[in-house]
């Protein structure tokens, strides 16, 4: 009888055992991706708090404080960067993005900017001043337009969406933003930076003259 | 001992019922959403077959045959609605993309097609084709630019990305679509959607006059 007891005991343990398994195993392997929308035109609010918490104490600017907005929110996935940023965007010309995208540098962070030959090159670009920082800057000239607006931040988070970085898309355009880790959408935008990137090396153009 | 022998293989069956059920609900919660990623420029090739496959047996245009493109994969997608399509697009001029609206009309498919109020006066655009063959067509007038290019089909599929339904677009530009089922994604585009639609509801807007 003890026999019996023994080895009924055990199939259960074992039967407990792989249930558990598979619950934790089921956790890891489906682990809720992060997928969020953010639409335009965006609240105007102070962004200070964004950018640096000790200046923004004493900020007494006319606009909203504490207030979070799409842009914050954009602005916020957008800083969380801590090794990489590949950008990829067609018109940049929004000063609130470009100083995020100074600060990061500053940090450390690995930047690359990929835009659109024409669109780099009109006033109030922010690509010029990016490249004087010392941030890695190419331009796209083989296409009518390097259209993209897609950010990738430390090789998991894809930013990407209608908007580019302009404060007219911010402020008044009706726009959207998707926000996403998911690897299925963030891995081939991966994969396209990289080749935009190594078919608009200098290098690799200069050779084809 | 054959009382412990039959709780012993009572636990044992319930806890496999507990492991197959888990698993079943798991498969069916855990459905792997749809999610591409399509690149453009396109590789330009016969659509002819996606419109009418009867007429494409004898297609003989010069262009390649039976080839698979991101155009072709996106008209597809688009293509599958069966009852409901709507569209918020700042640019439509593609005429391929056009006739796969007007195809879908005719299907019976419901249509709802928000413009961008200075893009859809402009040549070539087509909101005003659309407009005659009896779709319903709203135009934008609260912002500057109504930059959205998504689609929703049949209440369940989102087409989003940086692609205006243009010729340039498609076939020059550097642009991307993301096509996805995964519903934290797609609720947010169909609520922005069914918002726009009303702000923009004619009857609304005369009485404000």
């Amino acid at each position: 009888m003890w026999r019996v007891k023994v080895v009924g005991l055990g199939v259960v343990a074992l039967s407990l055992s792989l249930e558990l398994l598979g619950w934790l195993f089921g956790r890891v392997r489906h682990r809720r991706p992060l997928n969020k929308v953010l639409f335009f035109p965006s609240k105007v609010a102070c962004l200070e708090h964004l950018f640096s918490p000790k200046t923004a104490r004493s900020c007494f600017c006319p606009l909203p404080h504490g207030v979070e907005t799409s842009f914050s929110r954009l602005l916020r996935h957008l800083l969380s960067a801590s090794s990489s940023l590949d950008l990829c965007v067609f018109s940049f010309s929004n000063m609130d993005l470009s100083r995020a995208v100074l600060l990061l540098h500053q940090k450390g962070v690995t930047i690359r900017v990929l835009g659109d030959k024409d669109y780099s090159a009109i006033t109030g670009s922010q690509i010029g001043v990016l490249r004087k920082a010392g941030i890695c800057v190419r331009c796209d000239s083989g296409s009518v337009h390097m259209h993209h607006k897609f950010a990738v931040v430390d090789g998991r988070l894809l930013i990407t969406g209608s908007l580019n970085w302009t404060l007219q898309a911010v402020q008044s355009n009706r726009e959207n933003i998707l926000i996403t880790d998911e690897a299925e959408l963030v891995q081939p935008f991966i994969e396209e930076f990289h080749r935009l990137w190594a078919l608009n090396d200098p290098a690799r153009l200069y050779k084809q003259l």
